[in-house]
């Protein structure tokens, strides 16, 4: 792995040594001489991993020589050091160089005085098309097009296209397809690039092009446009308004940063953590840790509330005291795995209304399984330690019930909770843990009480 | 989302009452009719959720209507399921309809004997080519990449180019790139589509062609080649053998389901479930969640055995069983908070050596300082619940103790096991809650035995 990391991102630790030279030597020349090869999300990754010192010594020295295209991959916090130390009519100067997705990418988390003041700078139509982009909703397909785009009429041929093309300076740098709009400028097929440079040039464009695409409505969220994409394999589909005109193009790259984001969103919620956790500051840190670590304090003083209603029983056995913390502890894992296949597999759309039934049945009969072949292990390692088989048949019985519960409210909460606007992957592990700690102590106790008395 | 879902899915209640009534009624031609207008991959996602004898029967109706291009979308055990159905032949007699990639992506999961048979009743030239894909290591970028590609050489002209593109017919249906290669047919630089197409026909191709490009080792792990498109936007990228010789192109199509599966992987092995967990049967289901909960059995145990030795303390004081599992539970969420962050920033390469040492750092500090909070909001509440302000002091400072614990292990397990071949998420986890359980319960016990008798 050192090898590829090497070849392919650059960094590496003779470079990192020559930078800081070159930075410690105040060597304007020279930093920007060995930053100059540096493919833009190397540098980008540079300064996001920088330490501040470094960031502010390396943005200074690049200062006229940064490349615009560094801009959309910084994080956060450091596109601010970048904004408050090249100035505002700096920075403005830099955004009319990126395609405008990019730009959006790039203004979007700024405080709205900030904004303003950057469109300001901007040249008026640059600042429209920007603004009327910002006023799509976050997270929306809007925001994650662009507007640079290749469109023909239909009753166009193939050579008219591509002259077109040819004369146009207006174009994406890149482009996959071209779209096909009837006299209203709604989109009636797509053409791929690779099929009009095959073709001849007096077919028409409407012979050829393919009549199976994906429309996506502009204010379809972002995790929707990433499952079409992913579904149907697609490289770039047209956006279209209210009006079913076509507005803009998103491309599949757009698309591989939501994927992920929403992937690491998942990840992320189930583990108690927010998805800008690893890019913030240690007091944001600390601050968007904590309700979640509160919450959870709360179900665990719950628990200790069901076992203080035990606490004679306890006193009579104490072996129950060291006992009982095994039936909660397994039944939150065997809960968690339900969880855990229950949340991604509602997000990848593997779970629809289709097979969701048939899917939580299955995890309610797995939970039964597992919770009969515990029981018995349990059952019977604690009966020898113990010497005590009602002990073993009680630990048994509550682990069983416990698993039950486990694998039903694993499978049903987010379930349940995808039909709601809230994200089943933040909730359900807390009232996961919450029911499987409150019920696995008040079962084995409560048992203990009854039988073991 | 219901109305997306009927116009992007598909898979409507309408659509499936009549599909169900075409298959009760034996109506085979309905059956076909409903299915044709589907996308492949819908066609796919209503065999992969329907019922068994549901799927049989439709396999039946579609039988030699089948679309080929379903077959890679197909979880393993339907594909299975379509390969008996049909026979040998007339599977085999779909697959040279398929791009190589999507081939090795149907018939890498079989097992080796099916597969040879399956390759036996296959062209003997496809053969060649795929018995050379399989023999990539799995996961490797020798299996992503297809082998159908346009390559020109480089003193060849942009007119060149566009004559060969046109008259070949071995090419594949779509593509974004012509990879421009030496006379040792060792790639160069990259011509994307509709730079081609937007240039003079009298231009050589190497003064156009992009010299920054991305040559992909036929060995490279998935998870690299993944990493490497995210990074820097790629839609595709040529792989070399270890000649430096261009054998293949992988596309982004690839790479997004890579991305996914990837993501997939984390997200499942943090949760202690293995990545096919969705689409197994019950039982391989159990087989495959037992040995994780059986590990989580034992390190119960453990605590347990920590409980058992201070049982003479907790016969005393009766409040300890009572209040002992706050802390592991609670240090429990805050180590995996932590553990998240560092397994997911890992596997994004958003934590390298750059800066892995000022990430741990900053998650001790951040648990040392949650520490502290929490430790004060516990003993505050157990010293007024209990009226007891020692036992209030003794839990406080166990759970400083434990967070330091949780903070350490959640961040030094992931990136000391990222060294080695030990996946982080599966182990890390198992081996923090182990950790935060055992010192959690020591930590107040032993402290509750020195201090409250």
């Amino acid at each position: 792995m050192p090898d590829q990391q090497e070849i392919y991102f650059q960094l590496t630790p003779e470079f990192m040594d020559a930078l800081h030279d070159a930075l410690n030597h105040g060597d304007q020349e020279q930093v920007q001489h060995l930053v100059e090869p540096l493919h833009a999300a190397d540098l980008a990754d540079l300064l996001n991993k920088s330490k501040e010192l470094d960031r502010v010594a390396l943005i200074t020295a690049l200062s006229s020589a940064l490349d615009p295209e560094v801009l959309p991959y910084l994080e956060e916090h450091v596109q601010e050091e970048v904004l408050e130390l090249l100035g505002r009519d700096r920075f403005a100067s830099l955004l009319p160089n990126l395609e405008s997705d990019d730009v959006i990418d790039v203004i979007k988390d700024l405080e709205e005085e900030e904004r303003n003041d950057l469109l300001q700078a901007m040249p008026a139509r640059d600042r429209a098309i920007l603004e009327q982009s910002l006023h799509y909703p976050e997270d929306s397909a809007g925001r994650l097009m662009q507007r640079e785009m290749v469109v023909t009429p239909e009753h166009w041929t193939v050579g008219q296209a591509i002259d077109l093309i040819r004369l146009n300076v207006d174009l994406p740098k890149d482009f996959y397809a071209v779209f096909v709009v009837d006299p209203k400028y709604r989109p009636v097929g797509v053409l791929t690039v690779s099929r009009l440079l095959r073709s001849q040039r007096e077919v028409f464009v409407n012979e050829l092009m393919d009549k199976q695409y994906w429309p996506i409505p502009v204010d379809m969220d972002q995790e929707e446009v990433a499952s079409l994409f992913r579904k149907y394999g697609l490289v770039s589909a047209p956006v279209i308004n209210q009006d079913e005109r076509l507005v803009g193009v998103i491309t599949v790259d757009d698309v591989v940063d939501v994927i992920n984001e929403e992937a690491e969103e998942d990840i992320m919620h189930l583990g108690g953590v927010s998805e800008k956790d690893t890019s913030s500051a240690v007091f944001e840190t600390l601050k968007m840790r904590f309700p979640w670590l509160l919450v959870n304090l709360g179900t665990a003083f719950l628990s200790s509330f069901v076992i203080s209603c035990f606490s004679t029983t306890i006193d009579h056995l104490v072996e129950l005291a060291v006992l009982m913390s095994i039936v909660p502890a397994l039944c939150g894992n065997a809960g968690t795995q339900t969880l855990t296949v229950v949340v991604r597999g509602l997000a990848t759309k593997e779970i629809t209304e289709l097979n969701a039934r048939r899917l939580a049945f299955k995890e309610i009969f797995v939970a039964i399984a597992n919770g009969i072949i515990f029981a018995v292990i349990t059952g019977i390692a604690s009966a020898l330690w113990f010497q005590h088989i009602n002990l073993g048949i009680t630990i048994g019985i509550a682990m069983i019930g416990n698993f039950v519960v486990a694998g039903t409210v694993g499978a049903l909460i987010p379930i349940g909770l995808s039909k709601t606007s809230v994200d089943p992957a933040i909730a359900s592990s807390v009232l996961l843990s919450a029911m499987t700690d409150t019920i696995g102590f008040f079962l084995f106790l409560g048992l203990a009480s009854i039988f073991l008395l």
